[in-house]
């Protein structure tokens, strides 16, 4: 067990850089989970984590936790608060941070059965929005999720964190375009969520399986041609006087749908 | 209209206060409102706008809103980009902010119709959840919202800005606690949400009106007391391997089974 007190140290420069860059977690196959819960889900997943930081208070305070972890890690460090607070996501730290090896979670696409739902994100940027759309597929049993390029980075510390461990546990699939995705899966229905009357209404579809629920960006939706490549075009029926619904909050009443 | 360009103006402290402190809030009656959509929605809504903040740049770049808001506000303050980063709530401040007298928008209980359907919060803590509870209701078209005094404020600026607006709009009523609001209010029936697979799935549920469902605490849920108090308990079946769903997703799906 290391003790490391500078900021010059090579696992703190690159804990910092992992917490920073996209880039830079592409290019090393690394990410950070921080929080004692996220790390431990981390060791359930057989996740492999290459270096374990943790604060020598937050190893006395979650005593069992920091074992189980030491043991597990291929290296454990212990530093101090101040030292954690920069390779730290979140403003008050519990003191455990992970650095792992990006997981082949890669859906097999020879595994999807007949009766899978899958939902594939277009441009969505919020890293919030995306780890609750990661942690609710999971929660309802959704098969899979298709990562169009242009979406946020699913390794982001903020993602990690809002899917409360889901990124460890759910098949994912990276696609450069969520159109090129369909076009080699036309075996599986595709259902545009589009924010317009003239669309069917989620409360009358009867969602065919293999399926796939494409949801868009944020602000913009879905793009035009995204729409035109999808077997079907969705809409959340609204009642009320507000334009839309948050994306995370509109995926996962699309996915509840489905499975309901 | 005036032009400040010291922090030790009183606009300017006044601002930078109800931006921190809710009990600042509560005692003035005001909040802030920061974006150029949302200080929009809040002319829409007929709010009563005392100071009107904006940078020069803003003032160019969204003329139009600019002018409406300036003829609206009761007072227009342009204001230096530094000094907008000090009222800021954001990371990138569009350069409009509003304070706002808070709106009476209390639930008239004599208002509340046999199909009136409303929701209840306990302990709600993040006020991201609570600004897309709010969101989420206004779309959804529930009545209202009952708010128990040991949630977050609603007049944060994270709850404004997350509900896009819907806090001008909604109605809401704050109860000591939902127990208090349950004995005075015994003709709503109530649906206690809660993760116990024992309880009536919401799949399963003929909610019955006028009704209210009742969501706890992002961590620990609702209080027991409060789930005795309640009709019946409601629960969202899960087949997946998570533990839950985050609070604002799960007070989602439930709105919308009340609705759909």
């Amino acid at each position: 067990m290391l003790s490391v007190t500078s900021r010059d140290n090579t696992n703190i420069k690159n804990a910092v850089r992992l917490k920073k860059s996209a880039r830079y977690r592409k290019e090393s196959g690394l990410f950070c989970a921080e929080g004692v819960r996220i790390c431990i889900d981390a060791v359930k997943s057989n996740a492999q984590i290459k270096t374990f930081f943790a604060t020598e208070m937050s190893s006395l305070k979650h005593h069992n936790e920091f074992e189980l972890l030491a043991n597990y890690a291929e290296q454990t460090i212990i530093i101090t608060a101040e030292l954690f607070s920069a390779i730290s996501d979140t403003e008050s730290p519990q003191g455990f941070l992970c650095i792992i090896k990006a997981l082949d979670k890669t859906i097999q696409f020879d595994t999807i059965k007949n009766d899978s739902r899958l939902i594939a994100l277009e441009n969505v940027q919020d890293p919030g929005n995306m780890g609750t759309i990661l942690r609710t597929a999971e929660a309802l049993n959704i098969f899979g999720i298709v990562i169009s390029n242009d979406c946020c980075d699913i390794f982001s510390p903020k993602v990690v964190r809002g899917s409360m461990g889901a990124v460890f546990r759910i098949p994912y699939f990276f696609c450069s375009t969520v159109v090129d995705f369909l076009n080699t899966n036309q075996n599986i229905m595709s259902y545009a969520a589009v924010v317009n009357a003239n669309a069917e209404k989620i409360t009358d579809v009867c969602f065919q399986t293999p399926c796939v629920a494409v949801i868009g960006n944020e602000g913009n939706g879905l793009k035009n041609e995204t729409i035109k490549a999808c077997s079907r075009q969705i809409t959340i029926p609204m009642q009320g006087k507000a334009e839309s619904l948050n994306a995370s909050v509109a995926a996962s009443i699309i996915m509840w749908e489905m499975v309901r």
